[in-house]
């Protein structure tokens, strides 16, 4: 067990906060509610913004930036939108030492700004659709913090799309979806539940709002990404018409769609154990740290030629080569368990005369997960291990959140399950049931998911007819 | 001339401004002196910050990220500091729906909440150097703002190390600035003088700053980045110590550099023309427009067949095919020079014919730019082009800037040099003779150049023994 750090059984929220900056993820800042992103928390950052920006670029869509600050006006054009964000909001007031005649708001989410400037860039059905995504900061006021889960600001990325027919955008609105559950689950190996959000829990202003929902390792939910059909309630809010080829003037269907970095608590919540972190290959800033072993100059000289040489070896991996002096390697091996690393690669004097290496991989703690590998055709054995720990780590997750979801159908069975787990049930749909269950459980409905048994059940909760079954959950 | 675009030679100041919003690089915002940086201007940046990123990794260094707000009272930690910046803040007040215990001012810069930081962090000699970036937006309020020269926000990249000694540091901080230089004269083709700030012109807390300066169009300077060496003001302000191999306890050095979205202006103002922009190659986010050119639909179906071919050709390459119907050829030809693309290649029946294109360099416009090119060898013939290109673009913004650049020994000669250059002249280092010329001619000193020319001289302004030659100039 990592040293300092309290197990994960004794209480998942003290171990959540305590690897998240034992393992140098990252740090609380002097002001209350904010984080600092430390370098390793940041690397791992980076590889989720490539990957999904990859996948944003394949599907046509093109970076931009919009301001940070929104004069408050703005929010107030859309009714369901403002509602929903005051309360959250930081409000600059003083601006080059004058007070300002209207305060700006501090960006929460850029629905209004990007739609004041959307409809100044469309004006006819050949600017469409407009696909834009932006890579930015934004502002949630927070009153209880936690790193990554809920800080005032956070980095994210909103995609914010302007189509022609409702068609258009109710297929964008799912594409993107359909991009983050990909990309959870093949890159973060983190599985997800898609479907829709009840009207209780929709985006402030939009049509119907979508969501991918993944169980961490405590049984409770964490909403990963949203995905938000807006209809026209932004466009008319914000004017934004275009000419049709008819010659007509319309409003356009919008879109927007959004991660953040939640997601790395969400990495961090599902896969780490007592030892710390477990990072998926795909992702991990580090994917394999070597630790050379050695007494004396001699074996030094020795081991770490070797080292270097297997270092080359793994050229185009993320591969650190780990020489310190002042630390023995007991201390390395804890150390890089702490941090998450998929694969430990131990080279001491006999494994140079033996030309082999041990490889220890992270998600199989103890001598169960360590083999010796010859050194010709390491890089095979190398590249297949990380796949495997990739794909490990995804089915043991799907594993967990299978044998902790329940289908209860009394509502004494849903109180049970919603304490350790997910609850699939049968709901009428009705905000009154939602809110028994709230008030009764603290678990709110988590979405419906579009892969449904079928037919029809009673709700769970009061009994009315029901056509779909919804996800109850705790949630972060 | 591209239609709607005032003259460059006319009035070189509603020119920038007109052809940064032609060629849709960026818009004005909702909030007065703030920007929208569109999807090709940031393309542009995007290319920008991967082509420094892979240097400051290359370089040892890591990228993080610190908060957007920093609490007053940690800018009144360093004097010269907070007197430096307190005109152009913006403060929250509100959060969350309440006034504000402390206001928390958006970061113009991040010296004060990193040193906070790095102070928790670093303990021991061991933990040095820390070598960290970021990428982030911040704040400065603009009363007089021009897009992507001056901006209420803007988008950067600071670097902050800190050091055990001060060489380490003051190597850091050249280091740094040899980056930004070789980036700008090789990335963006913008020849630069590097050198050291006057002291009334360093950053407001630093023991020296240096700087990048290049040469506008209309013979204006614009300081294009600054690397700055903070001595151990920051670190004794923000007690940020650490514990030598020897057992005592030393405070830091530490060092912040910088470079922001004005590069971008730079590009725009050293490269572009009456015809629109002219971007460099390696930062270009299109390098090779291929327009095809056809009558009915055989014709069509002919040479989007060969276009598409070509296209393939040059995979690896950042290629666009405007195969737009509703344009006619003249049309597209006209937009892509307004945007700046490198290369077009035209390909019409009598190529497809004839297994040639037309390749037409933006850089030399007309005839005498135009080539015809086999189909066998083109990705040779095209590579090739696309670095004669770079290095054109430099060579001619380095006569340019040669042309402009006086050395004048009389202060009337001064004078009349700054009206439309740059003078290079020797200066006896007081503010006195600083502040005259600025105010006679609104030319301040940019930077006494790392290059001199030996020996001394007279002050031009005073006459005193100077030993160093400075550069003049109006700057934007």
């Amino acid at each position: 067990m990592a040293k300092g750090l309290t197990p994960r059984g004794d209480d998942f929220a003290s171990w959540y906060n305590e690897i998240v900056q034992l393992a140098e993820l990252a740090d609380h800042a002097p002001v209350r509610g904010c984080m600092v992103i430390r370098p390793y928390g940041y690397a791992l950052w980076e590889n989720v913004r490539d990957a999904l920006d990859r996948r944003f670029k394949e599907t046509g869509h093109q970076n931009a930036y919009f301001p940070l600050f929104i004069p408050s006006s703005f929010l107030e054009k859309e009714a369901e939108h403002v509602e929903g964000f005051s309360p959250e909001l930081a409000v600059v007031t003083i601006g080059g030492g004058k007070e300002l005649e209207e305060p700006l708001v501090v960006r929460p989410t850029s629905e209004t700004v990007i739609g004041h400037m959307y409809s100044k860039w469309i004006q006819s059905y050949r600017d469409l659709p407009v696909l834009i995504n932006q890579w930015a900061n934004v502002v949630r006021w927070e009153l209880r913090p936690r790193l990554f889960l809920r800080t005032t600001e956070f980095l994210w990325q909103e995609g914010h799309t302007a189509h022609a027919t409702d068609p258009e955008a109710q297929a964008e609105v799912r594409q993107m979806l359909d991009i983050y559950a990909e990309f959870a689950e093949q890159q973060a190996a983190v599985p997800v539940i898609k479907g829709r959000k009840s009207d209780s829990e929709k985006f402030a202003g939009a049509v119907a709002s979508y969501s991918i929902e993944a169980m961490m390792g405590d049984g409770r939910a964490l909403q990963s990404a949203t995905s938000h059909d807006l209809g026209q309630n932004f466009a008319r809010a914000f004017d934004i018409t275009y000419q049709t080829a008819e010659g007509g003037l319309e409003h356009t269907w919008t879109t927007s769609w959004g991660l953040s970095t939640r997601v790395i608590g969400a990495m961090v919540m599902v896969h780490g154990d007592d030892n710390g972190l477990i990072l998926p290959p795909r992702l991990a800033p580090i994917q394999v740290v070597i630790v050379p072993i050695w007494k004396g100059d001699d074996e030094k000289a020795q081991v770490l030629e070797a080292a270097g040489k297997v270092q080359a070896e793994l050229a185009g991996l993320r591969v650190k080569l780990d020489d310190r002096e002042q630390f023995k390697p007991g201390y390395k091996f804890n150390d890089w368990e702490l941090r998450g690393v998929p694969v430990r690669m131990e080279i001491g004097p006999r494994d140079v005369k033996n030309e082999q290496v041990v490889l220890a991989r992270r998600d199989v703690p103890g001598r169960d997960g360590k083999t010796f590998v010859p050194v010709a055709g390491l890089r095979a054995a190398v590249d297949e291990l990380l796949e495997d720990i990739q794909q490990s780590m995804l089915d043991r997750a799907r594993a967990f959140q299978a044998q902790n979801t329940s289908e209860p159908d009394t509502y004494e069975a849903l109180r049970e399950a919603v304490a350790s787990g997910f609850a699939l049930a049968w709901w009428c749909g009705s905000a009154e049931c939602e809110n028994k269950v709230k008030a009764d459980t603290k678990a709110t409905t988590r979405c419906i998911p579009f892969d449904q048994p079928g037919g029809s059940g009673a709700c769970v909760v009061c009994g009315a007819p029901a056509s779909e079954k919804v996800v109850f959950a705790r949630a972060y």
